[in-house]
This record gives structure tokens, sequence and C-alpha cells, in this order.
């Protein structure tokens, strides 16, 4: 037996660690993607590169589960000194999980079809095996455990490890891994990708505004502060509202950004991020800010088609591990008055200030009345109280307690604020005023306005909030990649 | 006298303030766009939008040259007391420069081209004017002056008014509506879409990190510093190095980011800024890192075609006011060794250390070399020694004084600094120790590649240095928005 096993392995060349990618030369191999392997590639040689997501050994045979991002084919070895030595078979039984491996195999059709794997109705019979890279063997947690539909987790006493929302951020690496994580951020994407698609439609130019600035950005929230070179003070900008205002001064017309936005809130909830991606756009308007309201119904009945087509894989991945109801949107979009929504939560018995803003909680009540009434997650609510809205919001023009501005919601939650602002220097200076701020804070922000001021209005979008409720995910922590709270940094 | 200036004016209707653009109504006009006029439109009546560029009152007649964007056209009115009465000449010969209006007037064939607009052929006859919007009339400069072609100010004795960059910068709002500045950030616009474009068609994904992260991004520059929430000190990412590099370990595969990118680098150069846009991307590798380049180099050529074809207009417009020669790039791009750069630069009588690293003035050496020699403004520059790289460059596998990494030039200036990166944990951190880094301060870096590391490369490119040198411009700040350096924090 010791002699046995002493003896050279005449398929050693089969198997084993492969020297390290180092670009040392192009030899011309195709590797076959995992979720391109299907029947009419039975009896061919592929060659596929992915990861060891589970391993099986048994005696003379070894079955490994081989993942590529969200698709797996089962890989099988059996001992036959032809192709497959003992050797081998356990050498690749000893395989850590998570280890990237290099498979030349055969493509065949199963007897019975593999449930454990995406691809069902073909295994590859396992010719070459060689690792690329070798996995840890202790993981912080198996990807297998992570991708456990939610609904594993409704019995009390389920037998399954649950792994929380702290332990994936810590290892966001491993976590990023599972199908459902890989599909939701190939959705974000795609929502960046619409939003801008839409918009250069319409002749938009995409810009980039600093994000060291110096002074607040807006008067509310909490302002990130650092030292800036030689010249002194600066901050972090809590949103690009003045800059796309400046850009549209400089006679853009019509502009957007996607870039980070910075808030030091001290807020603990599943929705506020210190640090979030903002979908920001401006636009000139002739006479009304409907024009805005216009641009945006389009633009989000439009995302919402293009996510429901193009990523329509990926959306059944997520629904795998978290099931959820596809949003409904009408067209074109629905719109409500600020006064028609307290009327109709008035009507349902909650208490509301007609003049005053509305909170989350409330926010949510309206958004199940008006699925109920109307049959649409996407709604728009316009002409907010003035004490609801910063100063540069344009007053409506008959009622001096409105305002030119709206919100969007998705599923009652607000993803989306914006507004006519005020072109006047002389309005926007009385308007800072009654509401307390210091004139020569702002003067460079009402200056912009001096050399004729194009009307204008815009909003701005969480990007995050977008994926999370189009989704319908608990926590906004799920589409921000490496998330920024009040306690976390790192990764 | 005195008695018919009191008289009322029956035309009085047809001109003076608007009333401001507030929202009050919709009232379904259409107007035509400056650009969009044409001799087809003759005898018919357009209304307008734009600013009053220039404006001459003579007796019983004016002439505004109206401007939208980069377009100008010659508004005309004549005393006639049908449909122009002698107040509305001098209401509108006193409208300040840069004042919004709306006209609405019959276009109208000139009988001799009008040379000072854009529209010869097309000129309008005033029936109504508004003032939407107006200017004060004490400019910081003139529109004019800050678009005459570089050529006037060649003479020294010229008589133009030069108009200084920092005036451009410290008065961005009007800078930017020079037509060759409206151009040049529709151009910028275009060099990120083009970007995008290049890698979406590759199915790569879109990526949103941190720019508030724990520790500095990159060794070497310097850092902007902040305290972080109850965490504590924080900085401004360097780069989306580590970030993207764990996207990849995260298994997406192919991943982008356009975003900031923070340096507190004390460089007064024409090239560099504390805050640029990055244009970053990573990928996996199978074996080779000519797999990088070989998609930068579909990217780059598919984005100087697209530039070329779809910013036609623009890039006349740029040229102008700032002639230049049209960039010469050949498919597939060149690729050159730095040893063979290296060799050309020796050749050329410049000393240069063949292990070191080249230096500014040598790249423009090096970049008029290549252009005499291959005939082209753009070409990759691979395998720089090891000295010049950052730890994490993978080593080239034949000579350890090399590493598989490259820089990308256009007109003989870096755009792009990439390489393989070294996905072996165990090799990161000999690497690592080799230059001098503590271990400990790396130790999360190092450990993303623990569970298993898919060989991966890519790539950071400034997306204003890109706009500057396809134009040929001298300076970084001409396709910054709103620049950072180390004296300019503002607008």
């Amino acid at each position: 037996m010791a002699a046995l096993q002493a003896a050279p392995d005449a398929l050693a060349h089969r198997y084993g660690d492969a020297e390290m990618v180092q670009s040392k030369e192009i030899t011309g191999r195709a590797w076959t993607r995992v979720d391109a392997l299907n029947e009419t590639l039975k009896d061919r040689e592929v060659l596929l590169r992915g990861r060891v997501h589970n391993v099986r050994g048994k005696g003379k045979s070894a079955f490994i589960v081989l993942r590529q991002q969200t698709a797996t084919v089962q890989v099988t070895l059996f001992v036959d000194d032809v192709n497959v030595s003992k050797g081998m078979v356990k050498w690749a039984s000893a395989l850590a999980r998570e280890s990237v491996v290099d498979v030349k195999g055969l493509v065949v059709h199963p007897e019975v079809p593999i449930e454990s794997c995406t691809q069902k109705e073909v295994e590859v019979v396992c010719r070459e095996i060689h690792c690329i890279s070798r996995s840890d063997p202790e993981l912080p947690f198996l990807i297998e455990d992570a991708s456990r539909p939610d609904s594993a987790f409704e019995a009390e006493d389920t037998q399954f490890v649950r792994v929380l929302q702290d332990t994936r951020l810590n290892n966001r690496v491993m976590d990023l891994r599972t199908p459902a994580n890989n599909a939701i951020f190939k959705i974000q994407s795609g929502v960046g990708t619409l939003f801008r698609e839409a918009l250069l439609r319409r002749n938009f130019t995409e810009i980039h505004t600093p994000k060291l600035i110096a002074g607040a950005s807006e008067g509310g929230a909490a302002v990130f502060k650092l030292d800036y070179m030689q010249v002194g003070p600066a901050c972090l900008a809590q949103s690009p509202q003045l800059y796309k205002q400046m850009a549209i001064m400089g006679d853009l017309e019509g502009v957007f950004e996607i870039g980070p936005v910075f808030r030091a809130e001290d807020s603990n909830t599943h929705r506020h991020l210190c640090e979030f991606t903002g979908l920001d756009m401006e636009m000139t308007i002739k006479e009304h800010y409907d024009e805005v309201l216009d641009v945006l119904d389009e633009l989000f009945v439009s995302m919402f088609d293009g996510l429901n087509e193009r990523f329509k894989r990926e959306i059944g991945v997520v629904n795998e591990q978290h099931p959820f109801e596809p949003l409904q949107y009408c067209r074109p979009s629905l719109r409500l008055t600020f006064e028609e929504g307290v009327k109709m939560l008035q009507e349902a018995g909650e208490e509301v200030d007609p003049l005053g803003d509305i909170g989350t909680e409330t926010e949510r009540v309206l958004g199940r009345l008006v699925k109920e009434k109307y049959g649409t997650d996407f709604y728009m609510l316009t002409r907010y109280p003035l004490n609801a809205r910063p100063f540069y919001t344009m007053p409506a023009p008959d009622d001096p307690n409105y305002t030119n501005s709206f919100d969007i919601f998705i599923r009652g939650q607000e993803i989306i604020s914006g507004a006519q602002r005020i072109h006047d220097p002389k309005l926007l200076a009385e308007r800072a005023e009654a509401c307390g701020i210091e004139l020569p804070t702002i003067q460079p922000y009402i200056d912009s306005f001096k050399y004729g001021a194009m009307p204008h209005g815009g909003c701005g979008v969480g990007l995050e909030r977008v994926a999370m409720l189009f989704l319908n995910l608990p926590n906004i922590r799920k589409t921000s990649m490496f998330p920024r709270d009040p306690k976390r940094l790192t990764p």
C-alpha cells in the first residue's frame, strides 16, 4: 500500500496547482462560461474557470460544484486509471471551497437532472483540473448559507445558519459572491445606466462637480469638514445643488451628475447612509415645473421597463432568495398634489399638518392608500408647503403657502426630492432672509443668478434607494457595495 | 416732445419685462431653438428664448444678436408704428447684455449674410420682445472677449482684451457661456459616455465605491484627512484601487467606476488637480495582461471614433477658438515595451535610467519620437521597471526587474496607468515588505485575496486629461468645470 502510494502517478500532469498566472504566455485557449454550457455542447471538451462551490469525495469518485458568478455546474471525477487517477480524485476531494480552478472536461447529459446546480441538464466529466488560486479552508461563512431563501428562516426553530448583516459586510468580498448580491449589483449598475440613457436621449450633458467645497451645500444636514491645502477649511458636498445650477447658468441647458453625496448625519436607519450615490439632474424650463416632471415621468417609466427587460434573469435570481412583488407603475405616472395627499390621509383617519411636512411613517400610509386607489407603487406628490422646502424653492404663483416642488415615491418611500428653483436673485435673497440665513454666507450662490438667469428646476435621486425599493429589499446596506453609516467606515 | 413721450404706447404689450416665470400656466407655446433656424422657416413666425449677446440701437432701429448656447442670430427692430413702436426700440436698445429674452418674430432671409452670427442666412424681424431675466449691466468680462481665437493674442501689441484664466474661473458661470467652453463640456461628457458604452458592451458592471475610507488608498500621494462620525479618523480615497479589486474578488468579473479622486498634492502644474474625475476599470484575466490592453485598445479607438463622429460640430467650435491638429491614432493601437522606448530615447541622445521611471519631459520627447516613427499620437508603453511601480504590481515572469504594467499616452502625456495586479496573498505580502510597507497597515487589503483570487488587472484614466489632450488644450483647468488646485477651492 505504501509502495503503491509512493509510485509516481502517470496522470500527474492532469491535476495539481497551476503555476501562478503571471502573463507568461498567450496560449490561445478558449474558456467557456459556466452559464453558457448547454446540451448542444454534448460530448465536446470545454475549459472552465470557476470556484469550488462545493466538493464531495467518496472513495473512487469526487463531485465538484463549480461556480462562476450566479451559475453552477457539476463536475464529476471517477477513477478509471486512463483519464482519472486515484491521486487525482484524492487531490480534488481535498480542494478548499472557494478555490479557483481550471477544469477541462467533456460535457455530458446526466441521467437525472442535477437539482443542486443551475445547470441541471448538463454536467462535466473531468479530464484535467488545476488550481489557479487556493482559498483559505477556513471561511467566514459558506456561500450556501449566505444564499438561502428568506423563507428558510421563517420558522423559529430553523436549523439553518443565519449569516447576519454585519458578518456579511465585514466580509463583503465573500458576501458579494452570493447569486442574489451578484444580481443586485448588476441591477444597481442598470439603474445608473438607464437614468443616464434617458437623459442623454434628451441631449443632457453629464457633468462632474467638486465634492470639496468652501461652504456647506445645504443648510440642513450635518457636514463633513476638513482642511484644504493652504486655502483653509473645506467641507464635503452634501449635494451638487449649487454646482448643477451654476452649470445651467453657464448655459448647458440640461445637466446630470452621478456621484457621491456626503451626509454626516447620525441616522441609524434602514434607509440612510453617510455616503451614497446621487443621481442629480437640472434643466431649464420654459414656463412650468411640469416640464421637469414630464422628463422624470418618461425617465422612470423607461428605467423600470429597462430593468424588467434587460435584467429579467437577475431579477429572477434576487427573487429566489428575497421573493418580492414586481413594482406596479402606470403610464403616464400618477401625479397628486400635496393637498390631495393630505386629504386622502385625513379621510383615512391620519393626523396631518396640511402646511407641514409628512413623516416617513405617514408617507408609507399614503403609499398604501395610493396603491389601493390607483394600483401604482410609483407616484409623484407635488406642491409641497413652503415650510417643508429649502429656501431656494420657487413659491407657488397662486398661494404663498405652497411651492413649485415635488417628491417621488416608490412603495411608499421617498426616492426623489425636486422643485423649480428661484432664479431671481432678489427673490432668492428675500427667501433666504425669511428662512433666517445670513446673506453674506450665500452671496456667491445668489450672485450666480446675476447675469441673466434661465428659469430652471431639477431633482436629486438616491441610487441605492431606487435599487432597494425596486427590488423591495429591507435595507439600503443591501444595495450599497461598501456602505458607510455612523458606525461603519470599513471595509 | 414731453407730451409725446408721455403718451401711452399702443404697442406696449409687445415688449417689456415679463412676469417672473413661476409655473403659473402651461400655454402650449412652442419655442424654436436658435440653432434650428433655417431658410425653410422663411416668413414663419417663431418664438425664441436666448440671451442678449449684443445690442445696437440706432435712432429708429435696433439690432440684437440673440445667443442660445453656441448659436447666434440677428434680431432686427425697425420703428413702423404698426408692429414696432419707438418705445419698443428704445426699450430693446437699453437691454443689458446677457439678459434672457423671449423674442417672437418673422424669419427672413437677409440681403447680405450676417457675418457676425452663426446664423448667416436667416435673421428674425422682431414682433414681440419680453425680458425673462435681467442681467446686471456690469459684467466681469464680455463673452465676446472671452471667445476670441487664440490667434488674436499672438501679436504683442494686440488691441484685444485678454480674459485671464483666474478671471474666467472666478466667474465660471460667465466663462462657461463661451461657445468653446460649451463645446468642451459636451465633449467631456462624451468621453465618459463612450468609456462607459465600450465597457457595458463587454458586460462590465458599473460600481460606486466609497470615497470616505479608513486608510490611505495608495502609499505615495498625499491624502486629505477628516474625522468620521464616532468612528475616528478617515481619509478621502486617492483612487478606488482596493475597492475595485474587492469587487473583482466578489466575482463581478469586470467593473468600472466614474467618480472623484482626491489628491492633496501641492502640484501647481498645467496637468494636476487636487480633485479630478477618475475613469477606473478592473477585470479578471485568464492568462495575460494583454487581455486588459486589448479591451483598452478597442475602448479608446471607439472613443476617439465616437468623439469625432458625434461631436464633430463641437470639435469645430473648439477649433475656432483654439485651433488644433486632430488626434492621430492607429488600429490596433501601437504597443511598445519600456525597453523599446528607452532605446528610442537613447538613440535620440536622451539620458534615461533603463530601470527607473521616465519624467514628464522625457515622456514628451518619446511622444515626438513615436509620432515621427509611427505616425500616432496615442500609444501604449508596457513592461515598466519594478522600481517605477506600486508594490501590488505583478512582476514580469521572465525578469524580476520588470513588471506586467503599462502607461498609455496621448500627445506625449500620460493619461492612463495600469497593470496586472498581484492576486497571490503571499507574493503580495513579500512585495509590500520589500517596498518598506508595514504589513499590518495593509492586512485587510492582503486578506481580500485569501478566499480564492481570480487573476486580474486594470487601470485608471484621468477624464479631464483625456478631454484636454484629445483637444490639445494647454491646461487641465479648461476641462475641469470647477477645478480644485492647491490654491483654488471656489467657486
